[in-house]
């Protein structure tokens, strides 16, 4: 791999324009009027340089993207969409690794470097996602990396047979594993962690939970949650997905429940979805605890929405936030980066000197500009190659 | 000006692939299979046709589009907000009549035929942003309709000799005028709202009233718009845009209000924005309320969002409405296009015979996924003129 120069850009956060050095797929220096006469020279002047996006919650073998328009079908209720979903899957042929593929390569072309994608795995479709999430991420090895997080999306106790799956997928090299409202689908909160950190802790995996529960309710379990991080020593590995009650309890509580996370080094992944409430991301920023962004669901049988654009992400994140000042739009694309990689445990991530070379290019005059216009990717590297000119795939 | 078929697309609404006969701007007949010899033919086979988008409520005179990119400096507070634009729209020459004819050029690229822009009157810019709107509008004449709403952004009774200004804005042609939270910001909602009726009346005016008043405060001052709506003869003239209170207040008063607004023929614009509350858009619709989509600012010292695509607000305010079904999604369109038209009170709007032939094209399989994708708009028709082609104007 040749080395490369960006020159002229704007990195995220670098007051002045500089030149970007890469060395075999990896940042070598970034400084102003570097010379590199055997490197490759792109030439960005005055457009803005990030780190590669990161959508650190999807559900990639959910997807219908690429294929017919599927009109929603479910009624409006939860019970509703998860009935719609264990009967149509199968009719429609999910997962479908057309369908993901075509999605990755659309979230490639929107700078997309690295995804967390929870995977669905149950007694009926056993690991046959994961082998599909896995064979679509095979066919993009080198333009994106996708790590897959297993997960029991009707219910760890209340399916039975489920738990074993969740093990099978870990002796099968996925290295995260997901929960969902230990209280409010699983009914015993206490019993559904207890199988989570236990998992975990005996194969060194993470923890990625999806928690809806409501208020007072889904507050309580983050306690629950943030006391066996500590106890199992998963400190930095435990991600709770969406969160919604941190939006909804009092202030004061907030703060206690805010530095308990903190404490136990919990991230929290947010998508900013529908009218559903929002964790307070810059209180959270403000505690030291990660926030992470992600889409959720990109065009499935839960809902037709979802671009795969990050930077779009970012701005529902951001409005829904009623950020509106530049360093707090930035707050949430933040989340759709440093935070992202935090959340996955990424090494050498970045702008900096011996970070993985994974960047994307876009015409804004600030970040928050970006976010908010969210244009064409001008550039999108991974691992020091380009992948992407004028939001086309090379 | 010649006759135009566009031949073959989906008319939304229509089963089966019709052709469009164009007639000196009008549109003549729509049916498969006419033939028209000295018509110019447009094939846009398959492709999904929407009547001409309908913005109705923005403030084109605020907006900082196509100029620098402006952080917002305001804080967090509405007084913060109010305080920071009279403070700064001197110093960055607002209102700017390039960034209204930029603004107005990219709501054109989106297939945007007529926007209602609210416009600030006040003693400090009198009559300055109805002239810069005016201009930019004449500018563009042909390619897109803007009506004025005389606004009292300051108050209409707390910001002296604001009234006034309104009234001469009726005499030099504006036909509509707005106000602004009757109770909470201008202190006297008797009084702020009989200014506002007993002008209406005298003039021939319509209304067009902000009204952020939250739960039952401005549930209240709806009773109060819908009283005075029929006391008045203004049935079908009167619109009030945002009426956050009509999602904050439990579902009984809600329903009772509805069908108070639908009896007196009050319209209810919404924008969708931040994480405000959103009026119950299906139920308004249920109960014979009409419902209109704007934007509110794009750009401007409120706020940095906003792209002028009302299919992305569709999408929006579909998102936010939590609507997944496409006949739900269709409620949203239905807001910024048919919705908007009985707003603004525009003659002669739609896809039928007899209609003004503002169309736009677009590569969508059904309404929803064009909310939903907001895709690029091969064509937009203004009076039987394309002006837009691939998203580009012509």
């Amino acid at each position: 791999m040749s080395d490369v120069l960006i020159r002229g850009g704007h990195p995220w956060s670098f007051g002045e324009p500089v030149d970007i050095l890469i060395r075999a797929g990896v940042i070598d220096r970034i400084e102003p009027g570097l010379e590199a006469p055997d490197a490759e020279v792109i030439d960005v002047p005055g457009r803005l340089v990030l780190p590669g996006l990161i959508d650190a919650h999807c559900h990639l073998d959910k997807t219908l993207y690429g294929g017919d328009w599927v009109p929603h079908s479910a009624g409006d209720s939860l019970a509703d969409r998860v009935a719609n979903e264990r009967a149509r899957r199968g009719e429609l042929g999910l997962p479908n690794v057309d369908n993901i593929t075509a999605l990755l390569e659309r979230m490639i072309a929107f700078g997309t470097t690295h995804v967390r994608s929870h995977v669905d795995v149950d007694p009926v479709i056993g690991l046959g996602g994961v082998e599909a999430v896995g064979a679509a991420a095979r066919k993009l090895a080198g333009r994106v990396t996708v790590e897959m997080v297993a997960f029991p999306q009707f219910g760890l106790l209340t399916n039975p047979g489920t738990a074993e799956y969740l093990e099978e997928a870990l002796k099968n090299g996925v290295q995260t594993i997901g929960g969902i409202d230990p209280a409010g689908v699983d009914r015993d909160p206490v019993r559904h962690l207890d199988i989570l950190f236990d998992l975990a802790e005996q194969y060194g995996a993470g923890i990625d939970l999806h928690l809806h529960d409501p208020g007072a309710l889904g507050a309580w379990e983050l306690e629950l949650i943030a006391d066996r991080t500590r106890d199992h020593g998963l400190e930095g590995r435990v991600t709770v997905s969406h969160a919604y009650a941190l939006g909804q309890i009092d202030e004061a509580y907030q703060d206690r429940l805010v530095d308990r996370l903190a404490a136990a080094g919990v991230s929290v992944a947010t998508a900013a979805v529908y009218s559903f409430p929002i964790p307070p991301i810059k209180k959270l920023d403000a505690a030291g605890v990660n926030v992470a962004c992600g889409h959720d669901g990109i065009r499935d049988l839960w809902g037709p929405y979802g671009s795969g654009d990050m930077l779009e992400r970012a701005m529902h994140l951001a409005y829904r936030s009623t950020f509106r000042r530049d360093e707090d739009i930035e707050l949430a694309l933040r989340a759709a980066t440093y935070g992202g990689a935090r959340a996955l445990n990424l090494d050498a991530y970045g702008l900096a000197p011996g970070a993985v070379a994974d960047l994307v290019v876009v015409e804004a005059r600030t970040p928050a500009e970006a976010v908010v216009t969210h244009p064409v990717r001008d550039l999108v590297m991974k691992g020091g190659r380009v992948v992407v000119r004028q939001g086309k795939l090379v």
